[in-house]
């Protein structure tokens, strides 16, 4: 079978509706075809894991909510009652929750969505302070998250989702997105679950801090040491994993794509396998998705994380496989094409 | 139970995430709330109306497809190869086909889709030379758009889509819309389904001849009865039905908007009902948005019709309808909520 990139636009352009007019769609349902090496692809068993883990900069106060709501959160979702359970549910998706680094317990916990406990550390070091993570941590966390999508495969999924939950992770996200994108820091603060005028502005000047004192190491390894995120780490070793396997990765917000971000230097192919859900109402989101040239399906104005955006967009792709699988050629439905001359009226 | 607008809101509010982090899904929870009057929406057996018409002005080399394409595109539709069936498929929609106008005839055309036969006349009159419908054939279309939304919902469905298939009818819509909202009809025009320069330049021409010919009726039904559209008149029935029975009604594009806006000036409460699927890429959708001040949940830069963008929209709102049903409050989950002091760092 021909599935050059010539050859599957023919096929899309076969099908019976002006050429283009499905706009955005037209483009998701090209890559599906590549990436799953088919004219009549089709998501299989789309696993959402939404990846937690603390963050020592947590006592900086550079969050509206207190470091204890990470773990809250996680048992809310394993329990079924977060934004994440409701629109995964709505979008068939299966949700998969991941201690990676949650500083308080988890045992006993237990609910509908299954919890791997794999916590890595009682969260990160307080960047402030000092790099984040140890090199070993890094190499843990990349090798936790390809564990997890070669289970997911194993099992017949051709799909995953990425989200988290981590107080404080837009502050590492900010820090790993501008170190690897070269972006201000400035303009990748904002914030995050609600913080207000005063909160913000000791944001900014807290990070503005980290980066002064660590700097933009040239290794991404190294960038990922420092400025962290065990969840997001992990994240970004399920993403790179997934690309090795010719996988779709649906990236959430923010903070999936700072881990998109790292995932892209490991993994180039890592962009090709990769949807972007929407765009986050989160400062810095739009800045960090122009540089790294992508366009997201939605702008709805989510900033909730957790997987949310990822498991809106999962029908849009899932649409998009419909109509490349299922729609009638201009031949097969007798059908006539545009017209190469206008009707004359003379 | 107490359903005011600050009661839905206080819902909402208690639900375990950052005020406001779901963005505009929140307000088409709060509307889901409002119309279908209960805390727990539900989206139940929707249906996907395609209303097909001809449009006499087709004659004037408007569209960049031959007339008889209608009708080809309505068995298609019926036969399930079309966009709109892949998508609504994808969707969990039933797709029904209603003949309002078509020029040619559908008799014998059986598959999937019902076929519901409603010829009210063979297309419109060419608007450049007379009004395209006469007033009776108006409360036609209205009293078929109406009875098939009744009908639906003698089936217990609350949710209504509403797509189209009409060759040239983008030129009916725009004239609509410019006579209905007061916007000059040369921010209106645009390609329709691909019209090159040349036939854009010409459809330009006719449709700005039209609107001198005619000018802008005060009367609504006049408006309608003068730039026509068999099937977008029975859209705006069967919204306005749609609106005095509190179901949800999923708006396409450019033409539907048409419909809408014509079902606004029968029924305000159609305003309440309806959610935009999309923003066409169709030039003067934005335009008819804006002036409609409203905002669509999708921009993925379709321009297809048949009711593609309406279906899309769909999983959004469910997802809405999800979130609001099934999340967890603070209280149940046992999360603490945002901190009214941040954390004191000395």
């Amino acid at each position: 079978m021909d599935l050059s990139v010539e050859a599957i636009q023919q096929h899309i352009d076969q099908k019976t509706k002006p050429p283009g007019s499905l706009g955005q769609l037209e483009e998701i349902a090209a890559r599906l075809c590549r990436v799953l090496e088919t004219l009549e692809p089709k998501i299989l068993k789309p696993v959402m894991f939404v990846i937690a883990g603390d963050h020592g900069i947590a006592a900086e106060g550079v969050s509206a909510y207190p470091q204890a709501v990470t773990g809250q959160m996680v048992a809310n979702i394993v329990q079924g009652g977060a934004a994440i359970n409701a629109l995964s549910r709505a979008a068939g998706m299966e949700v998969v929750v991941v201690d990676a680094g949650v500083a308080t317990s988890l045992e006993g916990i237990t609910g509908q969505a299954p919890l791997l406990h794999r916590k890595i550390a009682k969260g990160t070091a307080n960047v402030a302070e000092a790099p984040a993570m140890k090199a070993a941590e890094v190499e843990t966390c990349l090798a936790l998250g390809s564990e997890l999508v070669r289970d997911a495969r194993s099992d017949g999924s051709n799909t995953i989702g990425l989200g988290e939950m981590g107080i404080a992770n837009t502050s590492s996200a900010s820090l790993l997105l501008s170190a690897l994108l070269g972006v201000p820091i400035e303009e990748l603060v904002g914030r995050g679950t609600g913080l207000d005028d005063e909160g913000l502005a000791r944001k900014r000047n807290v990070l503005s801090r980290a980066m002064e004192r660590h700097g933009v190491p040239d290794d991404p390894m190294e960038i990922a040491a420092t400025y962290g995120g065990l969840e997001i780490v992990t994240m970004s070793g399920a993403m790179a994993e997934a690309a090795r396997n010719r996988m779709i990765v649906l990236v959430d917000g923010f903070i999936a794509t700072a881990a998109f971000a790292l995932a892209e230097r490991i993994e180039p192919m890592t962009r090709e396998v990769a949807i972007f859900g929407h765009a986050s109402a989160e400062a810095g989101h739009t800045k960090a998705l122009e540089r790294l040239g992508v366009r997201p399906l939605l702008d709805l104005g989510l900033r909730l994380g957790e997987g949310t955006g990822a498991a809106l967009a999962l029908p849009i792709v899932r649409a998009a496989a419909s109509f490349v699988s299922e729609m009638a050629s201009f031949a097969d439905a007798g059908v006539d094409g545009a017209e190469s001359e206008p009707p004359n009226k003379a």
